[in-house]
């Protein structure tokens, strides 16, 4: 019995997943996918519709599934959704996600001056109000995810170090709990570990186990994906690939070391060699796109660009490498130097040649990583999760809504 | 019913695992370990008695378990035993090993002139009858692990590139199969991944989810654990630190590439430094190990290895990085050098400082990394394996041992 009630349980925790992950599929290929039968799968697709995190849709006339009878469709509602926080260098975006990864709203601003702690989880505050405004009185908050450019301690919800915010040792998850008044408090992540999780689960690593994704923002930072999981090292530090010794060892870097790779591609190095000026740094990006041509000061940067790359490719034979943030619009300038580069430094095996793509979720793959680590909870507990979750009507003091008399 | 035979099946194999990995335990331990009641453990070791996999002991009279009562002891047995091969530059090592990683026996002769394949795996052959002739005539070889300094194609056998060894595209596992007269292919795999993996299971590693096995033989080469499981990349190639840009940019390198790590700690970097003669690469480590005390040279060698260490630890953060073959050696002269070199170049957070140190199974570590990939099969299939295993008797054919008439 007990047993019973375990297996029930998991099954429901699996059939969420399936949809969380896809966002809409037939009942049929749920009972192929989940090797249950039909009666079983009918039962807990009930369960979850119950839930409200699914609704079930008569089959269209003209769609059938393989066997040629027509199956019932099963999609995501937004009745439960996460809060996702992508904090920048130059700006915040929060984004109401929900299950499937589908962005509800988002709401965005410049940093506060000087990045300061205080404003900034006020300004998060105000953004995660705006994104709430829209949503039914009764859907369910159940995670608020947190990306950070920066080093964040395991577990723990302190940003040990985010140098191009100077934040040192910030006990920022707390602080985020006390404004948005959840009681579960957000989970924090770096950027690019939450960039590398979106591109594998939903973007342009669905079909890959080895990937890495490179994020340019201002400095230069790595997710790494190793057999389909995340790669996070012995504290949840591992990917600062900007502080790689790749460089010539003459610039000096922020961190203290000369001849980080950071010095070479990061924004300031690129800002440089495109005359963009340095207290545009944060949009460099920008400031690449809009470039007529390259350049030709761009082109070691692209050679700096490869040399690196053909060391992450001998160290972790990745099959897929990311460009995300501005180094998408570099690659696009210097496609040919780093191609070049990394013929020349990379062991000579064809196999071992990876694919290089730009994101496949645009610049939202930071954002929807966010999302997803928010909505972890859920995914392990769907009824408990929801059971605990707030209400939207109950969010950020009920001042805001007219009083019930 | 069907369920049953898979679950007791299950549990045989998981029982089996861990006596492997443990040598001997307590049916008490096993018990508490595996959350089975006492009769289950006590069926479950009678089978494992019966296929001649271990034996069980009557308890000590001193020894007590926790709960008071003596319990019974189970140990393993060299009834099934594995093959493990070390191809390096200087030499052959082949090892019978048995359950537990218990090294039965070991014969080794340096390598063939030119490491010509065909005398390669004619040497091989040599040492494996060697290492075979005491086993008992009816003990089962369940499996054959080879490692090799070179790059090996995932799953193929084929060696892809061994430099050191001048081998390409070299179908090495079927050669030793025909002439080992094994029916099931021999696992090849890269030493330092098979080191990785010993010093995790057994050595320096035990209690560690992320670690570094560096590799110095006369290439320098990576095996990468993280989260407790082993990081091979799309095609199994990972792990190329010798090939990753941490020079100075002038040194050519045998791969094409100039400023390769391996130039610079590479067998020949080092033999440079301490006036080693070309001819005795191999033998670098021994050299450095009669040494009366550091060249001043070995210093810039020191703040090499530190700096590559430093860009390792940025990347994957790991907790331990152990040093293999003739770093260690080489590690104990410049120690000072590394350690401020990494502390100049890592990330100034004290918890991604990894500890360093030798490998716990000595000069084994490959060896016994090469005999656990052969156990796999007997692991994850206990009966199948053992029953389609050939008996030490009718091994290398017949003639060489007396006719039964
Ligand atoms: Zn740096
Ligand atoms: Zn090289």
């Amino acid at each position: 019995m007990r047993n019973q009630v375990n297996m029930r349980r998991h099954n429901l925790c699996t059939l969420v997943r399936h949809l969380h992950l896809a966002g809409a599929l037939s009942r049929s290929s749920l009972t192929m996918s989940m090797g249950l039968n039909r009666s079983t799968i009918a039962d807990l697709v009930g369960e979850v519709e119950l839930l409200g995190l699914a609704r079930q849709q008569l089959p269209e006339p003209r769609g059938h599934s393989a066997a040629g009878r027509p199956s019932v469709g099963v999609t995501t509602t937004d009745h439960a959704y996460v809060l996702a926080v992508d904090i920048r260098v130059s700006g915040l975006t929060v984004a109401r996600v929900g299950l499937g990864g589908v962005v509800l709203a988002t709401a965005g601003r410049p940093s506060p001056p000087g990045h300061d702690p205080r404003d900034t989880v006020d300004a998060i505050g105000d953004l995660a109000r705006a994104v709430v405004r829209a949503a039914p009185e009764d859907s369910a908050l159940v995670g608020v995810g947190v990306s950070v450019p920066g080093i964040v301690a395991r577990d723990g919800g302190i940003i040990r170090l985010a140098p191009n915010l100077e934040w040192h040792d910030l006990a920022l998850a707390q602080m985020l709990a006390d404004a948005l008044g959840t009681s579960t408090p957000p989970v924090l992540g770096n950027e690019a570990d939450h960039g590398a999780l979106a591109e594998l689960l939903r973007g342009a690593g669905r079909r890959v186990s080895d990937l890495v994704y490179l994020s340019g923002e201002v400095g230069v930072g790595a997710g790494l994906i190793a057999g389909g999981r995340p790669v996070t090292g012995m504290s949840g530090f591992a990917g600062e690939i900007g502080h790689l010794p790749f460089g010539d060892g003459t610039r000096p870097c922020h961190c203290g070391a000369v001849g980080c790779w950071e010095t070479e591609i990061g924004a300031a190095a690129i800002a440089d060699a495109v005359g963009c000026p340095p207290d545009r740094l944060a949009d460099v990006g920008g400031h690449l796109q809009r470039l007529d041509g390259p350049p030709t000061q761009l082109a070691s940067v692209g050679r700096q660009l490869g040399r690196g790359l053909a060391g992450l490719v001998n160290l972790l034979n990745p099959q897929l490498i990311v460009l995300g943030g501005y180094l998408g619009p570099l690659y696009r300038w210097v496609e040919t130097d780093v191609r070049a580069e990394m013929a020349a430094r990379s062991l000579r095996i064809p196999e071992m040649t990876p694919r290089i793509a730009m994101p496949g979720l645009a610049d939202r793959s930071v954002l929807i990583g966010a999302s997803e680590v928010a909505f972890r909870a859920l995914l392990d507990d769907p009824v408990g999760c929801l059971a605990a979750a707030p209400r939207t009507g109950d969010l950020f003091g009920v001042a805001q809504r007219p009083a019930v008399t």
